[in-house]
C-alpha cells in the first residue's frame, strides 16, 4: 500500500516536494476488522491550514499521513459491520488502503447511492462540502424569500450548493467565480440570476452594485479577502455573512483580512463563522433534503476526477490556482 | 447667539479650523415654540464619521450647525410643554441657543435628574453612551454569568458602563485603557478584575493572554484595528464580538480593519454592531435600571467638563489623542 506523508510545512502555496510518498506492505485485517481499498480520495483547500497548524482541529504532524475524505470497497472483512464488496465512505486520508474497525465509516446504502447519486458523493454534495452550504446559509444566513444573496466561489461544491438551495429558498442569487466557464456555468446551470466573473473586474465592489443595485442581504463567503471586503460594502442593513472559508487566506504568510469595519456599526452587520461538524445531530435531515432535490432533478453537482494516486499533491496544490472546476476527486 | 458651523471636511484628525463660529441674533419663539438656552453640549468620537459622510445618518452639509446633544434650559416659552425654567435635553448641536417646538426635547424629571443624577446624565451615562453599553452587552453580548468579558476603550463613557455592567451580571472583565491614570480607574474605580494599558504594552494580544489564560468570551469594542485584532486572538470557542465604536479608524485616510478573519471559523466567531437607536422602545427600561445602580452607589460615571464655548473644536479634536478621561463636556 502507498501512502502520502506530510514532509514539509508549506511556506505559502503547498507544492509536491512538501509532501512525501511512502510503501507499506498491507495489512491483514485482524477479528473485527476490514481492510478496505480507496477508491476516490477527496482534496480540500479547508486542509491547507491543517499542514500549519493554526485550525480547530491539531495540526498534522510531519510524517503523518495527510487526513481526507474518501470513498472505497471493503475487500476482506473480519467485521460483521462491513461486509466484503461493501461501498464505504469515511476520513481515510492520502491512502491506497486502510484498516478499519468500522469507527467513523459509513456503508452507503446502495437504494441511495446508485443512478443520480454516485458513491463519490458521500463526500461532497453529501458530505462536507454539501453540508457546509446547506447549514451555512440556512441556519447563520437566515434567509427570507425574496431577499438577496452573493456567493463567492459559486462554482465550487460549496458555494454551487449554495447557491441553488438558495434559489430553492426564493432568494436571488448572485455568484462570483473565476473566468468565463465558470460564470456560465454559475449562470446557466446553477440558474443564479447573475454571475461576476472576478478575474474580469478591476473593481468588484462596483460589478456587485450592478448585479445587486438595492444591496445584497446575505454574503456566503468561501474566499475572504478583497472578495469580503467588495462584500461588504454592498450590503443591506442588518446584512449576514457566513464564513464558510477564506481560501484566499490560507497560504498567505500574514493575513490580508479585512478593510471595512466601521460599516459593521453603521449597517448593523452581522459576521459569522461556521464548522460543519456542530450540526452533525441534523447531518441526516440535511442529506435528506439535499438527496431528494438531486433525484428530482433540481439540485445538480459537478465532480472533476483526477486519475491515479501519484498526482494527489499536485492536485490538492491546483486548488489555490483555482484550477479546479467542481469538487475535485483523485481516483486510485 | 453663537454656533459652530462645519468649514472644510477633516482630512485625518479634525482641527480648529475644520469649524467656523458664527454669530447670528437671538431670535423669539413663536406660539407652541420655547427659546432654550444650551448649558452643555457633549462632544463625542462618533460625530466624526458624519463630518466625512461615510456614516448611518446623512453627512452634515458644509456651513451646517455641527449636530450634538445637550442640555440646556427654557428661558423664554409659548409652548405649555416645555415651561419656563425646565431643565431639557436635546440634540441641539454646537449652538449657545435653540428655538423648539418640544419634538426630539425631553424635559429631565427633576425627581430623577438631581443629587447623585446630574441633568449632563441624560446626554451620558443615560443617553446614548450609556445606553449603547447596556444593549450592546445584554443583547448582541449574549452575557452568561462566569463569562469573560473585555472592554475596549474602558474609561470611556461607553466602555466605563460596560465594565460595570458586566461586573453586575457575574463576569470577569478585563478593560483595556491608555495610560496608568485610566488603568487605576479601570481597576480600582469601576472594579475590573484586571485593566491593560495598551501604550505600555508591545504586543497586546499576550498581555490579554495573561490577563485571560482561558480566553475571553464577549468583546466589547470601542477601538477596531489593531486592539479589535488582538481581541479577536484571544477569543474562545464561540467568542462574541459586540462592534460599539472603532475610534482607531474614524480619522484615517484608509481604514486599517483587521487582518484576523480565519478565526471566525475555526472558532465560530460572531461580530455585530449596533446602532442603539435600534432600541428606542427599550431606552425606558434601560434608563431606569441604570438610575438605580447610580442612586443604590453602585454604578458611576465620570464627566470631564471644559469650560468655554469657544473651545468646543478643541475639545472634540482632543478626543481623537484619547486625552478625554470620562464624559467629554463642554459648559457654555
Amino acid at each position: 500500500m502507498r501512502h502520502w506523508v506530510l514532509a514539509h510545512r508549506p511556506d505559502g502555496l503547498p507544492k509536491g516536494s512538501d509532501f512525501r510518498l511512502e510503501r507499506t506492505s498491507l495489512p491483514a485485517p485482524k477479528d473485527g476488522e476490514a481492510l478496505i481499498a480507496v477508491d476516490f480520495v477527496s482534496v480540500d483547500p479547508g486542509m491547507r491550514s491543517r499542514l500549519s497548524g493554526d485550525s480547530y482541529a491539531a495540526a498534522l504532524g510531519l510524517g503523518e499521513t495527510v487526513e481526507s475524505a474518501g470513498v472505497g470497497h471493503v475487500v476482506e472483512s473480519r467485521s460483521a459491520r462491513l461486509p466484503e464488496g461493501a461501498t464505504v465512505m469515511g476520513g481515510f486520508g492520502w491512502t491506497t488502503h486502510a484498516i478499519s474497525d468500522g469507527r467513523g465509516i459509513q456503508v452507503l446504502d446502495p437504494a441511495i447511492f446508485s443512478g443520480r447519486i454516485t458513491p463519490t458523493a458521500s463526500i461532497g454534495v453529501l458530505g462536507i462540502p454539501g453540508l457546509t452550504a446547506y447549514f451555512g446559509l440556512t441556519d447563520l444566513g437566515r434567509p427570507k424569500a425574496g431577499e438577496t444573496l452573493l456567493v463567492s466561489s459559486a462554482a465550487g461544491p460549496v458555494g454551487a450548493t449554495a447557491v441553488q438551495i438558495g434559489k430553492k429558498l426564493g432568494l436571488t442569487v448572485i455568484g462570483i467565480a473565476g473566468g468565463a466557464a465558470k460564470t456560465s456555468y454559475v449562470r446557466d446551470d446553477l440558474k443564479a440570476d447573475a454571475a461576476i466573473d472576478y478575474r474580469a473586474e478591476s473593481d468588484l465592489a462596483a460589478a456587485i452594485k450592478r448585479a445587486a443595485p438595492d444591496g445584497v442581504d446575505i454574503y456566503f463567503d468561501n474566499v475572504g479577502g478583497e472578495q469580503l471586503d467588495a462584500a461588504i460594502l454592498n450590503l443591506k442593513q442588518g446584512g449576514r455573512i457566513v464564513v464558510s472559508g477564506q481560501v484566499s487566506e490560507y497560504n498567505a504568510a500574514a493575513p490580508r483580512g479585512i478593510r471595512w469595519v466601521t460599516p459593521f456599526i453603521t449597517k448593523r452587520l452581522r459576521m459569522e463563522g461556521l464548522v460543519v461538524y456542530d450540526y452533525r445531530k441534523r447531518f441526516g435531515e440535511a442529506q435528506a433534503a439535499i438527496a431528494g432535490w438531486i433525484n428530482d432533478g433540481s439540485l445538480s453537482y459537478r465532480e472533476e476526477i483526477v486519475a491515479g494516486f501519484e498526482r494527489l499533491p499536485e492536485a490538492f496544490a491546483g486548488l489555490f490556482r483555482g484550477e479546479n472546476f467542481g469538487r475535485r476527486l483523485v481516483r486510485i
